[in-house]
C-alpha cells in the first residue's frame, strides 16, 4: 500500500477501505507519511467527502491510536457534553456540576478557544490556579473524588487527532464534517464514557452556519457513536446570537455562576438544564428527560451544583473563592458602550463577529501559542426581536488596551442587521433533537 | 498574504490572483511556504482548476524563480520542440540535428523518464559518455559550436518547477493541465528561445488519454507561449501505439540513427520531419511548412543531419562511434518473443503497458533515485490494423534478467486488443494543429 495511491483515489472520489484509514493515519501518526502527504489526502476529503462508513473508521482508527480510558473502577454511568462551538456558550461550566451532583461521573476532556470561539478550557483559565494539565491518573483521582473533572487533551489522548488537527488548522481543512466529526468523537470516545449528548450550534455564530450542515453534522455523529456502541443524542442549538449575556472568559465564568446560583439569563439557564436533563436521562439517573428537567433544576435550587462547582474548582488547584468573590478574575481596567446607530427592531446578529471582536481585544486567539487575556469581555443588552432606540447601548466592551478597540467597536456595531418592523420568524433555541 | 488564506479560496474554486500566485510560488521557492501547505493547495489545484489567467501567471512566475537564459549573443533564432512523452518517443534525438544542420539553434532543456514514458536525456545517456549535465555555461558554448545542445533542468532554471513538480510526484496532483502547462512552458521559455513546437501526445500511451484533454491542454500551453511573445504551435499526434518500432534506450539511440540515415520507419520518420518542418517555419528559416518539409528531408538524404548528430555527441563528450558501431551501446544478453495467441486483426494497444513492461525489465524508473538499465528494449513487428496469425511474434522483448520477465510478457500480451475484422477506424498520426 502507498500513501500516493490512496491520495489519488480520494481525489478522484473514491472510497477507502477501513485498512486503507488505517495505512494512511497510523503511518502517520508514527511520522512515516509526511504531513505534506496527509496534506493533499486532507484536501481531497474535504472537497470529495467520505462516506459514512469511511468516516466511522477514520473515527475509530484515530480512537485507537492513543490511550482509551478505562474508568470501570467508578461505579455508574459516565456521561459527557460536546459542544460544537459557538459565543458565549459556557453551558459546560454549569452543566458538568450539575449532572455531577446528581450522581453521575462527568470526564470532560475540553479544547481550547481558536478563531472565533471561544474554549472550555481557557474559561477555567480564568480562575486563579485552576489546572487543566491533569495526567490521566489524576484526572482518574478528581473524577472519583466529585464525579466531574475538565482537563485537556493529554498526549495518550487519540495522538492522531492531535497531529491532524494541527494539521488542518494550517490548510485550510477544518470546516469538514467527516474530518470534524472523526476529531470530536475519537476524543470524546477516548474519555471511557457510556453516553454523549451533542450540542452542534448552528446560525451565523457557528463553524456550521446552515441548519442543514448542522444536522447533517450532527447526523454523522450519533452515527458514528453508536457504531462504537455509545449512547448518543445531538441538540442543534440556535448560535444566531450569543448564549446568555456574557462572553469573555472571566465574564463566562460569572454568568455561569449566576446560573448555578439559580439566577443568570433565561436562555443560558434553559439550555444547561436541557442537556443536563439528556445527560441524566441517556446516564440512566432518570426514566425520562422531562424528569431529568426537574432534577437539573432541584439541583440548582438546592445549591448542590454550586457545591459541586465549588468542590471541583477546589480539587483542580483553583480559587474556589471566585464563586462569591468575581472580583477575584482577571478583570478589564475599561468599558465602553456600542450605541445603536438608529431606531429600530434587531432582526439578526452576525454572531461570528463578536467572537472576532473578542479576539481583537486579546480575549482569543489566531495561532495556537498566542496567550489570552483573560479579563476582557463583551456584556450584550439587546436580544433579536428587541427594539431600541438611537442611542441605546447593544454591547458594553471590558477592555484592558484601546489598541485594537476601534476595530472591535466597527466588528460589533456592524454585527447587528436592524429593521422597521420585528422580525416575523423566532427561532426556537433548541432547534432539533436528533438520535433520540 | 497568509498561505493558508490562499488555499482556502482554491479550495472554495476562487480564482487567484498574480499577485497570490507570486506570494504562494516565490514563499514555496524560498522555503517560507512549507510543503504541507502547498501540498493542500496543488490538490485544491488539481481538483478545482485553474483559470486561463491563473495558469499564466503560475507560468510567468515559475520561469521567473530563475534564470532565463539569454543567447541574444548568438546570431539567429532559437527553437525547440517538447514533447509530453510516450512510447518510443525518441523525434527529438532525430529533429534537434536535423533542424540545427538547417542553421538554426536548439537550445533544448530535457527531462527524465518516469512512470510509463521515457525520457531523452536518459535515452542520450545510453551513448557512453554523454554528458547530459552541462552548466548553463558549457551549454551555450556546444550551442554556439555546433548550433544543438541536449541538457537536463539545471538548478538556476525554473527551480520553482523543480521543487513543485518532485511534490506534485509524491502527492497525487501531477496530470492536470494547468500544472502541466506551467511547469512545461516554465522550463521551455527559461531556454531562451523564439519559438517552440509542442508534441501533445494522445491516446492510451499518453499522459492525456482522451483527445479532448489533448486539445485542452495543447490549447493552454499555445496560448501561455504567446501571452510571453513566443511563436508556439501544437501538433497533437497519436500515441494509442508506440512511436517507431523500439522502444528502451540504446534501441531507441538506434533507431533515431537509422531515421537520419534516411532509413527506419515510417510513422517515426514523417513526425519527425513534420516536427522539423514546423521550427524551421516558426524559426522563419523557411516560408512555409511545406518548405520545411522539404528542406528536413534534404538534410536527411544528404547525410547533414547524421553529421550534426555526431557532431553533437563528440561535443557533450558522447562515444560518437555507436552511429555506426551500435553494439557499442549498452545491450541485452537474451532476448525472448512475445506472440499472438490468437489470429485476428490488431484493433488497438493498451500502450502503457508497453511502456511499464519496459520500466518492469529495468528500463525505467518507479522512483527518481532509481538506476536505469539501458540495453532492455522491446522491438515491435505489428501496427494497430495489422493482421496476425495465432503464434506470429507481436514484440520481441530484449532483456538481461529474467527476474521480472513473466510479468513484463503478461503486460505485453495483455496489451493487445484483437478482432475479427480491420479496424473501421484509422487514426492519422498528426490529429490536429493548434495555433498556426
Amino acid at each position: 500500500m502507498r500513501a500516493v495511491d490512496l491520495i489519488r483515489k480520494k481525489r478522484d472520489s473514491g472510497e477507502l477501505s477501513r485498512e486503507e484509514i488505517q495505512f494512511l493515519v497510523s503511518g502517520y501518526t508514527r511520522n512515516e507519511i509526511p504531513d505534506y502527504q496527509m496534506a493533499a489526502w486532507l484536501m481531497a476529503v474535504w472537497i470529495r467527502g467520505m462516506k459514512r462508513a469511511e468516516i466511522a473508521a477514520l473515527t475509530e482508527v484515530m480512537l485507537h491510536s492513543g490511550d482509551v480510558v478505562d474508568h470501570s473502577e467508578i461505579p455508574g454511568k459516565k456521561v459527557d457534553k460536546h459542544s460544537t462551538g459557538g459565543i458565549g456558550d459556557k453551558t459546560s461550566l454549569i452543566l458538568a456540576p450539575i449532572v455531577a451532583a446528581g450522581g453521575l461521573t462527568v470526564p470532560m476532556i475540553s479544547g481550547r478557544g481558536l478563531g472565533h470561539t471561544g474554549g472550555t478550557l481557557d474559561k477555567l483559565e480564568a480562575i486563579p490556579g485552576f489546572n487543566v494539565n491533569l495526567s490521566l491518573k489524576e484526572f482518574r483521582r478528581v473524577l472519583q473524588e466529585c464525579g466531574m473533572c475538565l482537563i485537556g487533551q493529554t498526549a495518550e489522548i487519540a495522538p492522531a487527532d492531535k497531529k491532524i488537527y494541527a494539521l488542518r488548522d494550517v490548510t485550510s481543512t477544518v470546516e469538514n464534517i467527516g474530518l470534524i466529526c472523526a476529531s470530536i468523537m475519537s476524543k470524546k470516545l477516548a474519555e471511557g464514557i457510556d453516553a454523549l449528548v451533542l450540542d452542534v450550534k448552528t446560525g451565523s455564530g457557528a463553524f456550521m452556519k446552515k441548519e442543514e450542515d448542522s444536522i447533517r453534522l450532527a447526523e454523522v455523529m450519533v452515527e458514528t457513536g453508536k457504531r462504537m456502541g455509545k449512547k448518543v443524542v445531538a441538540l442543534i442549538t440556535d448560535m444566531d446570537q450569543p448564549l446568555g449575556r456574557m462572553a469573555g472568559h472571566s465574564n463566562e465564568v460569572i454568568e455561569s455562576v449566576e446560573v448555578l446560583k439559580g439566577r443568570g439569563p433565561a436562555d443560558l439557564r434553559e439550555l444547561s438544564i436541557e442537556l443536563s436533563a439528556w445527560m441524566f436521562y441517556l446516564g440512566e439517573k432518570t426514566k425520562s428527560v422531562e424528569e431529568g428537567r426537574h432534577l437539573a433544576e432541584t439541583i440548582i435550587t438546592s445549591g448542590r451544583g454550586l457545591e459541586k462547582f465549588r468542590h471541583g474548582i477546589r480539587l483542580q488547584g483553583g480559587d474556589e473563592r471566585v464563586i462569591d468573590e468575581p472580583k477575584r478574575l482577571p478583570g478589564a481596567r475599561f468599558h465602553v458602550d456600542v450605541s445603536s446607530a438608529a431606531a429600530g427592531y434587531i432582526q439578526s446578529t452576525l454572531c461570528e463577529q463578536f467572537g472576532l471582536a473578542l479576539a481583537v481585544l486579546g480575549g482569543g486567539r489566531e495561532k495556537k501559542e498566542d496567550k489570552i487575556d483573560h479579563g476582557v469581555g463583551l456584556e450584550f443588552h439587546k436580544r433579536v426581536g428587541d427594539r431600541v432606540n438611537k442611542g441605546d447601548p447593544l454591547v458594553t466592551i471590558h477592555y484592558n488596551s484601546d489598541a485594537k478597540l476601534a476595530e472591535a467597536k466597527t466588528l460589533i456595531a456592524g454585527s447587528y442587521q436592524m429593521g422597521e418592523e420585528a422580525p416575523r420568524e423566532k427561532w426556537p433555541l433548541i432547534r432539533r433533537i436528533l438520535g433520540a
